[in-house]
C-alpha cells in the first residue's frame, strides 16, 4: 500500500470512529433524563406539616439544583394522605447528587416519623405534554 | 340619614358585594382543575399498538379541546406494560366534554382488547413545579 493510500485509510478509520462516538454520544445525552413516581402514605395526623416540608424541600431543589427539572406532586381526592410524586431529573447522575443536598437531607429528617408507606417505581416517559399557549 | 350618607352607603354596599363576587370567582377558578391519575396494565403483546393509540388521542386532545391541558404518561422501567397518566382537564366539566369527542371515543375502541386492567383515581393538585428557564 502507497505511503498516500495509508494515510487516507487511517484519515477514514478515525472520521468513522469520531462519528460513532459523536452518534454515541447524542443517543445517550436523550436518554439520560431519569424520572420516578414515588408513592407515600402519610400519618393524617401529620398531614398538613407533611405538605409544608415537602413543598420547602422541592422549592429548593428546583431553585438550586441544576439537575432537577420537575415535579408534580398530588394527593388522592378520596385518600389525602395518599401522595404521588412524578419526578423529572436531568440524570441519575443529578439524582444522586440531589440526594445529598443538605435541603433533602433535611426533608427526610423532617418526615421520617411522619411516612408510614414508601414506594418507588422508576418510569420511562412516553409522552409529558402541556397545551400549547 | 341624609341624601349623601345613603348614597354614600348604597356605594359602599355595592362595592362590597362587587369584591366578594370577584373573591369567589378568583376562588373558583383556582379549584376548577380536574386531575387524574390513570394506572392501566397493557397486553405486553400489543404494547407498541397501545402506545400509538394512546399517543394519537393525547395529541388529538390538546389539539382540539380548549379544556385538555395536560398528559404526562410514562411507563415503568421494569414493568413496560404497566403504564400510569397524570391528566389535567380545566373542570369536570371538560373531562365531560372530553369523552364525548370522536377521537376518545375511537381510543376506547382501539384499545378494549388491548387493556387488561384499568385504575382511575382522581386527584387534587399540591405543587406541579418546572424548573425556570
Amino acid at each position: 500500500m502507497s505511503n498516500m493510500k495509508l494515510q487516507y485509510t487511517r484519515l477514514l478509520i478515525c472520521t468513522l470512529i469520531l462519528m460513532t462516538l459523536v452518534l454515541e454520544n447524542t443517543i445517550a445525552q436523550d436518554k439520560t433524563t431519569y424520572m420516578r413516581i414515588a408513592k407515600i402514605t402519610v400519618d393524617s395526623v401529620l398531614l398538613s406539616e407533611y405538605i409544608v416540608a415537602l413543598k420547602t424541600q422541592m422549592q429548593a431543589a428546583l431553585k438550586y439544583e441544576a439537575g432537577v427539572l420537575a415535579y408534580s406532586a398530588v394527593q388522592d381526592k378520596n385518600n389525602p394522605n395518599h401522595i404521588t410524586i412524578l419526578e423529572t431529573y436531568a440524570s441519575t447522575a443529578a439524582y444522586q447528587l440531589h440526594i445529598q443536598t443538605d435541603h433533602f437531607k433535611k426533608y427526610k429528617t423532617t418526615v421520617a416519623d411522619m411516612v408510614k408507606h414508601l414506594e418507588l417505581t422508576d418510569v420511562i416517559p412516553l409522552a409529558i405534554q402541556t397545551k400549547q399557549k
